[in-house]
């Protein structure tokens, strides 16, 4: 007979990151600590499952229905970097690179998954755009898609759909990685790296 | 300023086995599967850390006051085997080798971490194993601390505690591990393994 016990450990065991041993180990943390974190985190939990939605604006998770970014008057308007989810979004957030806005797609295009420009919210990026070149005369969409097949193709459909708008569009430079050693590196970023390399 | 999604994460990284880079993908996974997953885990949490209590024969986890190893009448009440906490007895149960009771200790005799022979409820087992020799007049202690030092004080400790019984005391074979490779092994375990040699 399977105990609440049990399914609590196996709906743990579902989370990315978190296999059948570990989530064994969380349990059994959780139980260890009910008042300090099981009973917190399921109401954190409960709280954000309610409150958090997507932005309308650029797809981004927030409290509000246009996030803090697309409603932050000190970040730079005319500027779109568009990336896959919204971990994306986070990674460039902490790399603090980039003080434009984000549309975030949810995916790549996808037949299998049933993934198409529907799904991805071109349609309204392409209106974003075309309301920054009205608002701004210029700007700048960065398609900073991942570097795989998927990525590539939803990165060259976008750059199709965003041509009769006139803005300038760009993509994230592929090379060594800091830290990269040359002998781990595949041969298409080594091969990327010779090609677009600058002079010293 | 610190969302409820911070919040979450940050207690989601307090997790054993999960990093700060893998609640995050946790937490964006619960978003996804809002319905199907972040309420159902938030209710089953709140339902085990109410329902969920220590047995009070042997100190397991389970929804009554007496677990269900204990209530178990085809179990062998004559034997106790010790461990260290409920990961332990679970271990030992996935592996079916032992179908008697179990004593769990919820951790080793440290003075450093405060918890002394009443907090690993030690009279409580003294009780049983005395009860043992008056209900089957013979009786088996098994002690299956970890091989650590501080496992194997508190081994030595209870098996102290436990001479006036005359019940049996044993305790697992040390030696190497099924699927061990004797390059890998440390040279503790090797010694053990060669001094405990048996004949083939």
């Amino acid at each position: 007979m399977e105990t609440p016990l049990d399914h609590l450990i196996k709906r743990l065991a579902r989370l990315p990151g978190l296999g059948p041993r570990s989530a064994r180990r969380a349990a059994l943390y959780l139980l260890q600590n009910r008042e300090t974190m099981m009973i917190p985190l399921a109401e954190e939990m409960t709280d954000v499952a309610h409150k958090v939605r997507h932005c309308v604006e650029c797809g981004n998770l927030d409290l509000h229905d246009k996030c803090s970014i697309c409603l932050d008057s000190r970040r730079d308007h005319a500027r779109i970097c568009v990336i896959e989810d919204v971990a994306d979004l986070w990674a460039m957030e902490r790399a603090g690179v980039f003080a434009g806005t984000y549309h975030v797609l949810g995916g790549t295009l996808s037949a299998l998954d049933g993934r198409g420009p529907a799904e991805l919210g071109i349609d309204r990026l392409v209106k974003r755009t075309e309301q920054i070149m009205v608002d701004h005369a210029e700007g700048e969409v960065i398609l900073a898609t991942s570097a795989t097949v998927d990525g590539q193709t939803t990165a060259h459909f976008i750059a199709e759909k965003l041509t009769p708008c006139q803005v300038k569009i760009t993509k994230l430079a592929h090379g060594l990685p800091v830290g990269g050693e040359l002998n781990f590196l595949d041969e298409g970023t080594l091969a990327q790296a010779m090609r677009a390399r600058t002079n010293l």
